[in-house]
């Protein structure tokens, strides 16, 4: 009945905008902390635009490189340290999800202590360090959601930190930094970002504007498949596919994730499968359990997508991702447990219970 | 080439959002200052729901409801001293675009003394009481966007203050604020928020997200047109509409409007034509320029809206607004030269001259 929308972040997008738009990053103070993984943000150049334009600007910057995949909890707190002891006043995040994501935990740790107990309690104090964020794949959104992903060994999953404190303050696309990512890394991400949209329309937070954002992003996606799977993509289609994941991303900073995210969590920690491959793994599964609750939103969502049907986005999922893993039944059991009592769950318009993500985990992953 | 988005405004939707969100109006502080028109917020309902809210929350509050069509420079100073005088910590506005314009700029003249020679400056300090809007017409959008267009008789014409200062906390769309506006003044204010739309993708500024945004807004409202022009709307039509004026309010923060709204300005100030009606009668012809100068973008934009082509949106305009009225040449010629200077001209993908933006109104406006 009553809906909600919000998403502060600045969008700066265009080839070269980080030169182009440098005088923007004058007014976050004195020093920069650059986040990155170890060596994506240095490959394809957005960490020399960046240094560029704090060099430009005459900003100081000094650069933490050992964010890894599925960033963990001593890893953001080495950051906040880092960036405490280097009088960093902003961040700027150049990477996938795992550097922004473990950027904005260190924007909160660079200005509260907080002890590694309460990092997942939602009591983040009034302030962050501002973030800027870069994103060097087409899949998270996370440059503009107040969401940050931490694996949560405590739990073994990942587990959200959300708090508006850390909505990015200027997201920068710019397409030539996706131009050299593998051609898995391409589709994963992707898919992350679809995943993004189709889960964004299945949420109950769902309303007018992130529905457009959806439609948009997933019909953006849709149109791309072939040529995402051949790896042929333009420059026009990476440009289009990095703005489909941020529209995604302000999609999922309105509406969250539902019982596919949730699921895809265990596949990653346990299974090391990458974050979009593992929702595009069940999404397909996901939308015929929709289909046959409740067949006129399912035609409704893909339309909006872009879609004829829901087997056709299956057909998609399948050619791109190829054969999923296999799980034995003791880990469908014990994933399906621990997915059945997130908040995502609760979160989807469709109600599902445990038995029916063991049908879905079963479903997906012992196809052969 | 760059693309540059940013509409940091909540927006709260739903029928009963401001009681079922009151708690949301607590941190903006002790005294709120209400403006209004003098009657319609008091019939629509909309002035009893902001004052329930705020007894609720044990807040103060004073009104200020001598805000009239078009305000002027001596209503926004006057409103400003009042907010100063009553100690407002913050300023809730309910009504169409005049209310809420006038009260973005009492919130900036509350908080620093601004010359009447330097209100049209861009010069506006650093803060600005948060404004939290209402909108009870579905046209303006101004509950989403950094301007304010108050009546400049020094210029003799509308003229736009912007400032990201002034872009509101919250907008709460209530959809059953509308339920009770006159025939003409629901086809009047929805027909601007089309305007807003379609001068949007036309924008030198306009970028994905705008698009997005344009092209919803406008579907829904094509879609609405035969209902609209009938007095038949159902309520789910009216929050509809309602959403469709605020998203293309998102559009035009972020793109700016274009010759059509430059032109419509002097209809109004000199005519005394509504703001949403002048725009109307000079939007079909345009597209009409539009199309002459480039088909491609005006194929696009009318497929974008939801429309078969621009004869269709011709049609449509011609028949929810009846007979134009008269200008005499020498208006024509007046109101020309005044628009050709403005900013709006040159955000326009398609250039114009003076005697281009002549035939458009020779031809809207002498039609029998």
């Amino acid at each position: 009945m009553y809906n909600n929308y919000f998403m502060p972040t600045r969008i700066i997008s265009g080839s070269g905008c980080i030169g182009a738009f440098a005088a923007e990053l004058m007014p976050f103070g004195k020093t920069a902390m650059l986040v990155t993984g170890a060596a994506s943000a240095k490959k394809n150049g957005s960490l020399d635009d960046i240094t560029a334009a704090l060099k430009k600007n005459g900003q100081n910057f000094f650069i933490y490189d050992k964010v890894k995949s599925n960033p963990t909890v001593p890893c953001v707190y080495d950051g906040g340290a880092a960036a405490k002891r280097g009088g960093a006043d902003f961040i700027i995040a150049a990477g996938g999800g795992s550097p922004m994501d473990a950027a904005k935990v260190m924007a909160l740790l660079a200005c509260r202590d907080i002890p590694e107990s309460e990092l997942f309690s939602g009591n983040y104090g009034n302030r962050a360090l501002p973030v800027i964020a870069v994103p060097t794949t087409a899949g998270t959104g996370s440059e503009v959601t107040q969401y940050a992903i931490i694996t949560n060994d405590n739990a073994e999953t990942k587990t959200i930190i959300a708090t508006p404190l850390i909505f990015p303050k200027i997201a920068f696309l710019d397409e030539k930094y996706l131009t050299g990512l593998s051609h898995d890394t391409m589709i994963n991400t992707v898919i992350d970002a679809l995943s993004h949209a189709i889960e964004g329309m299945l949420s109950v937070r769902a309303g007018v504007v992130s529905d457009t954002l959806a439609s948009s992003a997933a019909k953006i996606i849709i149109s791309s498949c072939g040529d995402l799977e051949k790896g042929s993509l333009t420059k026009e289609q990476y440009a289009g596919l990095l703005y489909a994941s941020t529209l995604a991303g302000m999609v999922i900073s309105n509406t969250g994730t539902t019982v596919v995210h949730a699921m895809g969590y265990s596949l990653t920690y346990y299974k090391d499968i990458s974050h979009g491959r593992a929702n595009g793994l069940l999404l397909g599964r996901y939308i015929e359990y929709v289909r046959d609750k409740a067949p006129a939103l399912c035609a409704r969502v893909c339309a909006a997508a872009g879609l004829k049907d829901e087997k056709e986005l299956k057909i998609k999922l399948a050619s791109l991702l190829g054969k999923p893993e296999q799980l034995t039944d003791a880990e469908i059991s014990h994933y399906s447990e621990k997915a059945a009592v997130t908040a995502n769950v609760k979160n989807g318009i469709i109600p599902i219970s445990q038995s029916g993500i063991e049908t879905i985990f079963r479903d997906s992953m012992t196809q052969t």
